[in-house]
C-alpha cells in the first residue's frame, strides 16, 4: 500500500486518501495563519515499480492557479538530483502520474533547500577569510536572520545587498544565493576579486526561515507576507524585514537585489523599481542596462518576458524593491526565476532547477562588476 | 555581544543571560513531557577571537551527573569536524571555556546527526540494489520509522536486527548505523557479501525521530523512554516500539542488536541479556564470545569495563534486549558507546566522535560474519 | 642527505651536487634536440624541517632570462596545491630557499599538468553527450593528438578552434583548456548552452604530448618549435601541427584561439594577428573588441600590457595565429598567461596558478558568446 | 576507422592490423630485455557503437597461457570504473569482442595503476602525521624506490614489512597497498591505532617502477625478474631488491608480506615459506594461522586453493619469501590475487578488480593485529 509523508523540513501535503495507488488524493495545506498555498513537498513510499496517480484536489484554489498550466512536478530518488514527471492540470486538480523506480520518492513543487542546508551554507561560508557572519535578528520561531558580509567595507567600496527567499516556497532563491556566494568566495576567481575591490556584499540567503521550515509558500510563521511589510515592518509581525532594514540603514545601500520565484511565467526576468514616485532618469537607465547586461552574461536570463512596468508613481512601495528605492533612494530590483522552465532555453528533463539557479547566481558577479562603477547616486529621498 | 541560538534540528539550550561573554549562563531544557535532560546543542555567534565562558547552571541536576565528570564539550566551526574544548564540572555547574576562531560556533553534547541527514542516509541506501526501504510506523509528530532490508530473505538466511537511537540524545548510535549500513552496501566488500549470503539484515537507523528533532535526551515527543516500553508498547505512548516489534514478529529475529550511548562510562561495551529468566547456556556462551570477537575485531571495543551483569532472573524485561531475549528467545544485546572517549585508546583532540562510531559500526559486519553460523537457536519462549 | 629526482612525467632537472642541503646545485636540461631550456620540475626528498638552498646554475643562459626577474618558484607537498617559495635571480643563477614541511616536496616552474591527467581529461569529457573525441594524428613518440568536438556541427553554427600547449613547458595552457571544456560540458550552464547553439567548438587540449612528457620547454620530441611550423608543417618534423591544420581545412575555422604562457610578462594578454598582410578592418576591430570583452568578463585579463603590435605586413606567418589568419583568413589570436603572477590582481601566496588558469578558461565561454554573432567573415585568402 | 594506441604509462600492445573493426590483430610486446609477456593495456578509438573483434595473436605463447582460460578482459570508458568484456581463448589466440559505448575505450589485462597515481599515493600518505617517506634506492630509469614508515619505531614494536609489485604487470598489488595504507592512516580507525601501538609498518607500494611504466609483465627495465634476485641482488641488475634488502637489514624484519597477482588461479591465497630449510614449527603454525585468520576476516580470501606446499627443504630461496625466511629468519609470505575473479565469491560484472583489492588490503590490518602479539621469534639463521 502506498504511503505519503511530509513531516520534514519544508514538507507540505495533506492526505485525503492513499489506499489505492491509482487514486491518491491530496491537498496542499495553507500557509500558517494565511490563505496562501501552492508549495508542496512530500515523500511517497511503497510504490516502487508500480504506477501511481496522485491528484492534488485543491490545486485550482491555490494562490497562483496559472502556475499549474504547463507545469510538471519535480521528483527525486536521492534528494540530490531532481527531474520532472508527467503532470496535468484541468483547471481544478493537478494530477501527477509516475512509475517510481525506488521505494521512496520525494516530490516537490521545486527542488527544496532545507534549513539544515542553510546552516551548512553559513558554516561553509565563514571558513573563508573574505566572509564574516552575523545575526541580524530573530524570528517568531526563534530562528535567526543570518547575514554574510563578503569583502570588507572601505572608503569608496559600495554596499550592495543581495537577499532572497522572503517567500519561503521559492527555494530557487536560496540555490541562487548559494551559487552567488560560492563564487564570491572563490579565491581564484578574478571577477570576484575585482568586484570585492569595488564593493562590499551584504548577503542574506534566507529571509524567511520560519516559513521555510514550516513548508509555507509566501508567509512567515505568523501568516505575514514579508514582501508587503517593507513600508512599516514591525517586531511583532515582520521582525525579519525589520532586522534587514535596520542593517541597511546602518550599513548603507547602493544596490538592492531581491531574489524570488514566479509561479506562472516560464522565464527569468527582473522587475525593477520603475514605478517608484520620482525615480531618476539615471536609475531608470541603469535598471535597463542591468537587465541587458544580465541577458548578455547568461542567456538563461532574458528581457522579453516579465511583469508589465508599473506606471509612473504606481510602484508598490510595500515591497523591498519599491521601498528601498523610495525611502533609501537606492537602485532596487527583484529577480524572478521560474518554477517551470526557462522557455528561451528549455531543459525537457529538469526544467528550471537548483543547479541552473546556482549558475544564474554565479553570473550575478559578472553583472555587478560590469555596472558597479556606474551605479547611479542614491536618489535624495531620505 | 555574544548570542546563543538553538532553534534548529536537535537544538537544546535555554539562555539565562548572554550579555557578558565572560558570564554566559545557560540551562538545558527538559525532554518534552519528562524530567530527563542532558543533551545540549546550540550555536554561539559574535564571539570570534574573544574568550567566552559558558556555564550550564543546571548540569548537576541532569539525568546522569556522572556524565559530566571528565567530560569535555564538542565544538565545530563547520558542522562537520567536531573537536573537544576545555570543560569543567564542579558538581553543580558545567563550565565551557573557549576562544572561538570563527563568527559562529556550534557546541553539542556529542556530534549531532540531524533528521535531514537521516533522510539523506535512507535516500542513499535505497540507491543500492541490495537495499529495500519501508515505513514501519508513524510517530506522534507524524514522522516515520524507516527500516532498511539489506540483502534478501531466503531459506537458511538468518534475520538479524540492528537498530539505534531509541534515545535521541545519543547520536553516536546513528553515526554507528551509517557506518554499518555503508559497509553492507559496498559491492566490493567481501565480508559484507559473505554475510548477506548467510543473513538478511533489518536495520532501523533511528527509532526516535521525534525526540531527535526536538532535542530530547531520552524520550519521544510524549515524554516516553522507548527502551522501557518493549514489554507493552502502545500505539498511544510508544508507536515506535510497537512498529518495530510487530515487524520482528512478522520477519523473525535471530539476533537483536540495539545501539546506544552511555553518559558516564568512557568505554565501548556491550550489555547482554544475561539476566533474562531461564537464559540458555548457549546464549550466555554466545554473548561472551560475541564481545570477545568484537574486541578482537576493533580494539576501540573492549570487555573490561561496562555494566555489572544482572543476577539470574533479574534482567530488565522492559528494554529491547531483555524483552526480545525473553519473549522472542533471540540472542539480544545493547551496545553502549561513550560520550567522552574510549579510554583504552583515547584521542585527546576529538574524544569519541562520529567518525569513530562509524568505523565501530563497520566492524559489526566482521563480528556478525564471525558468529552467524554459530548463533544459538532461539530459546523456546514464545 | 637531501636527494633530487625528476624521472617522472614532465620532470626536468640535472643534479650537479646535492650532498649539502645548503648548497644544492642544479641545471635545467635542454629540450630534446634543441637548445631551448627553462622548464624545471623535480622532487626533493630528505629535507623536511631543514632549510635547503637550491641553485640553478645555468638559469642565466635559459631561453628567457627575463623570466627569472621577480619570479618565485612553485612548490607543493601534495601535488595538488602549489604555492610560491622565496626565489632570487642574480643574472646568472636562480636560487630557491625553502624549509620544506614534508619529506617529499615537488618544485616546478609552474603547476604541472601530466599526460595521465590529460588522458583523464579526455576520458571525463567523453562522458558528456555533448562531446565527441577523436585522434587527429600521431607524434614521434606514438602519442596521439586528441581533439574534442563539443556541440554539433550544423548549418549556421560557426566552427571555433581552441587549442593549447604547443609549448609543453606552458602547462597553464592545459589548465586553461580544462576549465574551458568543463564549463562547456556543464548541462546547467546557460551561457554554454547558448554558445553551442551558435557554434561548434573544436578543442585540442594538448598539441605537444611528447614535449610534455619529456619535460621540454618549447619543442616536441624532435626539437621542433611547433609554433614556427604552421606555414609548412611536415609529417617528419611537426606531425602535431599538420594533423590540426588538416582538420581545420576539413572542418573550417571561423576563429582560432591558441593558448600559451609567457615567461617574462606578468599579465594575461592576447597577441592577435594584427600584422598579417592585408588584414581586414573588420578583423582588426574584432581583435580589439575581443580583448576588451575579455577584460570586462574577467579582470585577471587586461589589455594594457602585452607584446607590441607588429607593423602592418610584419606578422609572423609561421605561428598558428599568423598562418591561420593569413591562409585560412580566420580571426586568429594567441592568449598569453604569466608564469609569475597577474600583477593587476596579484596573489602573493600562489601567484598565477592552475586554478586561476582554469577560471580564465571558463570565462572564454562568456567572451565567445559575446562576440560569436559578430565574428567577421573570413578574409578571402585561400 | 578504428585505431589502437598504447604510448602511455604501462601501455603495451603492438598493432598488426587495425583497418577492419571486425578483424583487429594485435600482439603483446615482450618485457624489455626478456621473453616474458602477458600484460596488455591499450586504447581503442573510433569504434563507438560498432562491434569490434580484437585478436591477440600471440596469446598462446605468453608466459602463463593458463591465465587465458576463463579469462575476460577489463575495459573502461572513464579510466576509473573497469568492467569485464566477452573474451575467448582457443589455445592460440585471445579474442575480445565488444561494442564500445564511447569514442575512446581503454582495455587492460587488469585495472592499471600508473606511476602518476603512485606519486599521488606517496604525496597523500605523507600528509599524515603517522607517516614518513624516504627514498630507498634508484632504478635503471632513475626512478625511486619509495618506502613509507607508518607509525614509529620503538622498543617492543615489531617491524612488519609489506611490499608489492615486484612484478609490474600485477597492478592489483598496488591497489592492495593503497587500501592497506589508507586504512593505517585513518586516525579514527581503532584497529589501525592498536596495530601501530604494537608494530611499525614499512610499506613499499611499488618495487618495480621501471617495469610499471614500461608496461612489462614481470621484469624491470633490464629484463630481470626481481623475485628471483633476493639471494644475490646486485646494483647492476636488481637495485630495487638490493635497496629493500639493505633497509630490512638496517630496520629489522619480524614479518615480510609480499603482494602479487596470479595469472591462472581464480582465488586469493597465500604462499608461505613452508619449504625453507629448517623452518621452525612455530613458523609453520603461524603461517597456517595467518591464512585461517585472513579467511575469517575477509571471505574474498580463502585457503582451499593455491600453490602446492613445497616439500621440506625445497623452498625457492631466490624469492623474497624464501630468502627472508631463510636468511633473516622472519615469518614470510606471498599473497596472490587473481587476474580473473575470486571464484568463491564471484562478481560477474567486474571480476576481481582494483576496489576489491583495496578492501582486501584494508583487511590485512585486521589480520596483522590478530597475530602481532604471537609472531614467532625469528629463526636463528643470520
Amino acid at each position: 500500500m502506498p504511503r505519503i509523508d511530509a513531516a520534514f523540513d519544508s514538507g507540505n501535503i495533506e492526505v485525503v486518501t492513499a489506499t489505492d495507488p491509482n487514486d491518491i488524493q491530496l491537498r496542499i495545506a495553507k500557509d500558517t495563519g494565511s490563505d496562501f498555498y501552492q508549495w508542496f513537498h512530500f515523500r511517497l513510499a511503497g510504490a516502487a515499480g508500480r504506477g501511481v496517480t496522485m491528484r492534488i484536489l485543491n490545486a485550482g484554489g491555490s494562490s497562483y492557479p496559472k502556475g499549474w498550466e504547463n507545469y510538471r512536478a519535480c521528483a527525486s530518488y536521492d534528494r540530490d538530483t531532481w527531474f520532472r514527471v508527467p503532470t496535468s492540470y484541468d483547471g481544478t486538480e493537478l494530477t501527477i502520474r509516475h512509475v517510481p523506480e525506488s521505494d521512496y520518492v520525494w516530490y516537490a513543487y521545486f527542488a527544496p533547500y532545507s534549513m539544515e542546508r542553510h546552516e551548512d551554507l553559513i558554516a561553509a561560508a565563514q571558513q573563508s577569510e573574505r566572509c564574516a557572519v552575523e545575526v541580524l535578528g530573530e524570528t517568531h520561531d526563534k530562528q535567526t536572520i543570518d547575514m554574510l558580509t563578503i569583502g570588507a567595507a572601505a572608503e569608496g567600496r559600495k554596499p550592495l545587498w543581495v537577499f532572497g527567499r522572503q517567500h519561503p516556497g521559492e527555494p530557487m532563491a536560496e540555490w541562487y544565493m548559494e551559487g552567488f556566494i560560492e563564487r564570491l568566495l572563490d579565491p581564484a576567481d578574478g571577477t570576484s576579486r575585482a568586484l570585492l575591490d569595488k564593493a562590499v556584499i551584504y548577503a542574506v540567503p534566507n529571509m524567511n526561515p520560519d516559513g521555510t521550515r514550516r513548508g509555507n509558500l509566501r508567509t512567515n510563521a505568523l501568516g505575514v507576507n514579508l514582501n508587503r511589510e517593507w513600508a512599516a515592518p514591525s517586531p511583532e509581525k515582520s521582525p525579519e524585514v525589520l532586522a534587514v532594514l535596520q542593517a541597511m540603514d546602518r550599513l548603507g545601500v547602493d544596490l538592492s537585489f531581491d531574489v524570488h520565484g514566479d509561479e506562472a511565467i516560464p522565464y527569468n526576468f527582473i522587475a525593477g523599481s520603475y514605478g517608484v514616485p520620482g525615480i531618476s532618469d539615471a536609475h531608470v537607465a541603469m535598471l535597463d542596462r542591468f537587465q541587458q547586461t544580465y541577458a548578455a552574461m547568461n542567456p538563461d536570463f532574458q528581457t522579453a518576458h516579465g511583469y508589465p512596468k508599473p506606471a509612473p508613481g504606481k510602484g508598490n512601495l510595500t515591497t523591498s524593491t519599491g521601498h528601498i528605492a523610495n525611502r533609501l533612494g537606492a537602485l532596487s530590483m527583484t529577480l524572478e526565476m521560474p518554477f517551470k522552465d526557462a522557455d528561451n532555453q528549455p531543459d525537457p528533463v529538469h526544467g528550471w532547477d537548483g543547479e541552473r539557479s546556482k549558475i544564474l547566481g554565479r553570473s550575478l558577479v559578472d553583472v555587478l562588476l560590469a555596472v558597479v562603477d556606474d551605479l547611479p547616486p542614491r536618489m535624495k529621498r531620505n
